[in-house]
């Protein structure tokens, strides 16, 4: 039974004259947030002020950086090489550092958004290219990646501490991998089933996968979505839960 | 009689599928390279090879961050707020620090590019706010700007080491401001003529305005053009002229 | 006494994943939509579904063209030239146009965004490239411009209809330009007010500027906001007071 | 043996201050020209100038509209759904399609661009979609696409009139598709064999595919290169060849 969780969101999600999440909300009930850096979503002013609440509020800012894909959320696939992710990732964290450190914070933690997450979770070579930026630019950061996925291998490989991320609202597969979305049964729709996954990954390191195998996990993180109806008050019962199982919410600790 | 001058030009100007600029030649000519960062030219990937470039030839290496506008290579003149410029200075400094720190190196300076640099030659309060991005970002950072100009000011104000910015083939006005491009008499087409504007700085302090003033600048760093024809040439002919009044070339060194 | 007037309402300000405007219920109530065109808002999957919902309620449909500046929404002053204002106008309405052809539909009319619709009122040369680029387009399309500014002479003399804009809730000068945003008096947040001046504007022809003078307007077209609380509402307000003046709403017709 | 062939040439591809090819050069080579729209290439300046070129050398005007990816060169696989192809193809389609409206010409093809090109050649969804687009817009378009490839079905199963593309330098496979470019034998690097491989297929209507088979191919239209060192040496001796062989270059007729 694990004595610590963090809770992280994507935060900082607007754009310009666009508004998106109920992020002042939201940074009440995590501990890590992962900020838009403009290739996705997240203009320099938004990162500014995102930054600047998250520090505000004593929760950890990561860097959230994505495909080059505005009009897409960068959640449409790109085909780009092992190079360009590690360009890309460099770009981005250190464009979202040094918000963090203009204002006397820093940055804790990369966690890859939407496409890029997902390609990385699956494609060793992307999932090195992606550690090996990371490690480049600060080597006490903190990679989250999905739990057993090669991007979390790749982190660990790099020697950087890594954070295993697990989802209370997914279904999973029984290679751990998340079931698709186009699939229909993706997703946790039942506030109580998804509150009993999460408690069954904590208390006994397991989840069940779709077709009934439990599958080992490690839940380093929970993310927790902070642009749905709902979001805030479940996050809400998810740290309720925490609290009765006695599990503290804090963001992972950088190897020292 | 200075002792030392920095020779800088701007570099990194290609962009995804098209190039500019003859990098690797003015490398060998001058102490200092002004990195374009994303937003008017160089792509992650463009900016990933020219700080490698840069460190391996001892360059220093300064960010050149610019209004938004691709289109436009930042030439366009934008309104845009101090608090915008503020931001979009800090974001792209903070991009093309991470490069030169994942490489070993560190980022030594920052020259607003195009349009910027000139809104911040005159404006204040846009120099005001540069000036604290870089600042806020590494107070160690020289910030470039025209000689005499209200971001010079700006940098000495917000305790940051300056570098005046002079040019051997652009006509002065009387108040020390470049003649604007669109007058005939802006560009000084002879190299003799070039030549002999920056000795007159250099070894008395002052240049020639186009009504015959003698105007006193202080020519800590002087511009290199690479994208034109004859540039690096010119760039060996200033060098001659430097060596021969016994002026070294350096980069400027940050306050200590 | 006019015996109609045009509505009219910026449309399609959505992008990718944020979503802006009501613009359903605005439908309702103008007859004439100004779509974004990409350029400040209104990727393409935008433009076609609002086009269609356009359409579908028998509005006309207009490009709204803007200066290239997503972040900005289009509302950052450019210091872009007459040729590169003529190519901007005319690439965003062809592209605008193909959606509404597409689907059996046409064009009706042109309304510069923002920034650029502000340069078009005082900057003849500008107003006059814009023009040509949608004459050069379409003879046929109605050019839109704040009433009596330079965008409207520009429309006319290049042989195109035209329809002067008048502003319900903005406060007027004595040349008949409006406040700018900054002066505290620019807008007019009475309801009653805002009617009352749209009145005098059809009854009288003229309306009171911030000093007192009666001045002079032609209100072809009445500017509807979409995006702001209480826009449908005052739009129906509206409504209600043309009906009681015997004022038919109707998209201007293109001469023929 | 065939009487008539067309040659097409990509153009219009700088971008603001980056030029790219020797378009001037090439247009006096080709009978069609796909003109870059913006999304991977050529801004509405660009734009304007390469139709104005084309036009006046009575080269057929075609869009080349490309996934949105300027830094990618639109050469990066995006995984898009149908729909946005067709919104895409669409909107850079009508673009184009103003510039030659505005100046008294009009638009004859439409050949998709780069990674768009290809997954169009595979995916018949995609292919079917862009194949809508275009007769959406205009139904006297001609589709230009890989010879044999699911674009150019779709195309037909549209109505529209297509062309076959056919390529000199570089190598098929058995199933009529190219050999990919990362394969070593992908590209011909003899112009000897270039020339060769275009008589077989305008001669006999056949390519020789790299096992050996030979492959049915109608050679309605030749790619020619204008980006590569001897592009323009090349398409001269690709006309002396076609003039040999009595086969006249012009541009693919659209149905009536």
């Amino acid at each position: 039974m694990r004595s610590a969780v963090d809770l992280n969101c994507d935060l900082g999600e607007s754009f310009g004259a666009w508004s998106m999440g109920a992020d002042e909300a939201v940074l009440g009930q995590v501990s890590s947030a992962n900020v838009a850096c403009g290739f996705h979503a997240g203009d320099p002013r938004v990162m500014h002020g995102t930054v600047q609440a998250a520090l505000a509020r004593g929760v950890a800012v990561g860097a959230h950086p994505s495909l080059p894909d505005l009009q897409g959320f960068g959640r449409r696939v790109m085909h780009i090489s092992p190079q360009e992710a590690y360009d890309l990732v460099l770009y981005q964290t250190g464009a979202l550092a040094a918000f963090c450190h203009a204002q006397g914070g820093r940055l804790r933690h990369v966690k890859p958004h939407g496409a890029l997450y997902n390609m990385a979770a699956r494609d060793a070579a992307l999932a090195a290219a992606i550690a090996h930026a990371v490690r480049d630019f600060d080597s006490s950061l903190v990679l989250f990646g999905l739990a057993g996925s090669e991007l979390v291998r790749a982190g660990r490989a790099a020697g950087l501490e890594v954070a295993n991320e697990v989802f209370a609202d997914r279904t999973y597969q029984r290679d751990g991998s998340l079931t698709a979305r186009a699939q229909p049964n993706a997703v946790i729709h039942s506030v109580e089933d998804a509150l009993a996954q999460v408690e069954g990954m904590l208390v006994e390191g397991r989840v069940s996968a779709v077709d009934g195998t439990r599958v080992a996990v490690e839940p380093d993180t929970i993310c927790v979505h902070g642009d749905q109806p709902g979001a805030v008050e479940f996050a809400r019962e998810l740290r309720a839960l925490l609290a009765k199982l006695g599990v503290t919410v804090r963001a992972p600790s950088p190897s020292t």
